[in-house]
């Protein structure tokens, strides 16, 4: 058995697996342009991703500075990470449940 | 919060939402042929997905039979009835954890 589970509103999709992971990488390296490259999307399709959820969360998650020598820095916001934080939580609780449910699947 | 579940095998996916009611529509209307139809599919496609299950689950879950006046019958099997079941209760389930872990978010 297996799944997906995302964060929606009543406006669309907000937050699934890849854009976590879009986050999560933004954070580590700091950078929107290298999280783009190690998910293999165009720079223009991640600065857009940041954008929506910026807009839909309502809140700052993603704050960019651009330019600069070496390119713009990109810092995911206390608000972000606790975002972060829940949706990884989530995603170990649901994977509990696909477990547990498995057991009781007999097909 | 939403989600989707499907029962897959090391092989690829066996069962999810589309294929149950694929499979609910075969037996509702006992033809391949109309519950192709009715989920906007072509025949080939809908036996195709028929093959594909009976093929995967290992025994049969749908039978059909060819031809004849107004075309042929195709019949759910006990299997078959009983995987729905299966699945529907599983979805029941999910539905249920999405529900909780709703409440637990805060976004």
């Amino acid at each position: 058995m297996n799944g997906r589970i995302w964060i929606d509103t009543p406006n669309g999709k907000v937050l699934g697996h890849g854009r976590i992971e879009l986050l999560e990488r933004i954070h580590a390296s700091g950078s929107i342009r290298q999280a783009a490259l190690q998910m293999k999307m165009s720079y223009k399709q991640a600065w857009e991703l940041v954008k929506y959820i910026n807009e839909h969360i309502g809140q700052p998650i993603v704050v960019s500075h651009r330019g600069g020598k070496g390119g713009g820095k990109a810092v995911v916001t206390e608000k972000g990470l606790d975002i972060i934080k829940q949706y990884r939580d989530l995603q170990q609780r649901f994977k509990e449940f696909l477990k547990e449910q498995a057991s009781t699947i007999s097909i």
